[in-house]
């Protein structure tokens, strides 16, 4: 039994953006084992077909079980929308994505707001891939049958927290753009569909709250995640270690190694992060 | 003979942005057949490291000779910086990137600016791959010894070009945070060091009159690079059709079909596209 938790969790996404996942996995769950995949040599996903997005999941999905993760994060939306059928019917051990626990945080939000005559509509930030996925209406949809979910593909996010653009005019009136169709059909909660956009979340829940006039509360899918991943161990349906152990390594491969690439990482994981190893896929 | 010129021109880019080349070659030489293959799956190249743009740029040629092309056009900023030199030394055929063409267009409009005392500087915008390489100043430097040549990464550019923002406030403060650096630093004249960039064209030539207080001439690498070619075929050094010959053909090959392909690629080309074959590389 000691053997299975001592084995990592594996994490992957498309690039450095699911570090935010790993920072949230490290908060939780302190004393866990992380071995991380980014494929920052194909980065961004967001953008890509359906067909390539599995293609390359499936890619990233054998370097990790190859190495013996006990169980698999889809720390990406876009793999997590359109793959994760295909990654859970393929693989033989637990996989979880971040659309299911944003979709779950974000329901228990709004019902907790909503008053019985209007329900309150969530509001999903995400890549075209994501959104045009639909995969945050289904998720919440099986969760339930009355709220609404409206979609917002906002590709220029990712392109300005790349480059550390996070607050300042540009910024402002690009995240202003995305989210006022959401505020303006009703939407009064808005979920980070999008592992990059926590860095945005300050600047987007102050654009939101000037635009409805009132505090939106901002669900972060990373967030969501981790607690999803602690729930699991609880239910023993991941074998984790006990609380009490020293803290957990992290491992990092990445495809690519470009000259900015340990100050974007630090960025997302919010702390240095260790050697990076590069691999080809 | 014959056989030779009816073969095509084999242009390849990271992704679509090459398009504004194939637009420049056909106008100069609208009788060339015109293979073209985008690795939109991978793109973009100008954020990866030197080494891993050099080997997809290998994997793109290959796919291009084994069609029999009679000669290469790299119609890309970061590739033509950082693995045109590996492409000459392992290509049997005539390989034309766009930043030499586009350096030296920049010289012959510098050099008609320029007073003897204070010659004007030439100030580049490019990806962050392609003013890291360095290759616009040596480009220039063989050129000319005594003209400055100042770089800007502006690698936002890209992505607001691919969601078809080229003009509208974002764009406009985007545009000016690139352009003021290189206008305060004297540059006269500025070079679209990326392919993408003639559709930003007018906000730049705006953008940048504004600040300097008079016209900055635009130097456009595509059209600098269609006329190379025509040069090397009045120079025999590649065999093109005869002039009065029917309209080439253009066959498009790419990596990746997303449902944004269409609108994409007509932007780039200023026409509708033929049907684009999707290849693995």
């Amino acid at each position: 039994m000691n053997d299975v938790a001592d084995r990592p969790l594996g994490v992957f996404d498309s690039g450095l953006g699911g570090l935010t996942v790993v920072a949230a996995l490290r908060s939780a769950l302190p004393q866990e084992h992380i071995l991380y995949l980014g494929d920052n040599a194909r980065v961004p996903y967001g953008t890509r077909s359906a067909e390539t997005v599995v293609r390359y999941a499936r890619g990233c999905a054998r370097v990790l079980t190859a190495r013996g993760v006990k169980a698999l994060v889809v720390a990406c939306n876009t793999v997590s929308a359109v793959a994760l059928d295909m990654l859970r019917a393929e693989l033989d051990l637990p996989v979880v994505g971040v659309v299911e626990p944003g979709a779950r945080a974000a329901v228990r939000v709004v019902e907790a707001l909503a008053d019985e005559a209007t329900p309150a509509k969530i509001g999903v930030l995400g890549t075209r891939g994501t959104i045009a996925s639909g995969a945050y209406t289904r998720a919440v949809a099986q969760l339930s049958t009355r709220l609404e979910v409206i979609g917002q593909p906002a590709p220029l996010l990712v392109p300005l927290v790349e480059e550390g653009w996070i607050e300042g005019q540009v910024p402002e009136l690009t995240v202003r753009k995305y989210v006022e169709p959401l505020i303006l059909a009703g939407a009064r909660v808005l979920v980070l569909g999008c592992t990059h956009y926590p860095l945005l979340a300050p600047l987007i829940a102050a654009v939101a709250r000037d635009l409805a006039g009132a505090e939106v509360p901002i669900v972060d899918s990373a967030r969501a995640t981790a607690e999803t991943l602690k729930e699991l161990g609880n239910e023993s349906r991941i074998t984790l270690r006990a609380s009490g152990e020293s803290p957990g390594r992290l491992e990092v491969l990445v495809t690519d190694l470009p000259a900015s690439f340990e100050a974007v990482a630090r960025r997302f994981l919010g702390a240095d992060l260790p050697d990076a190893q590069q691999i080809d896929l």
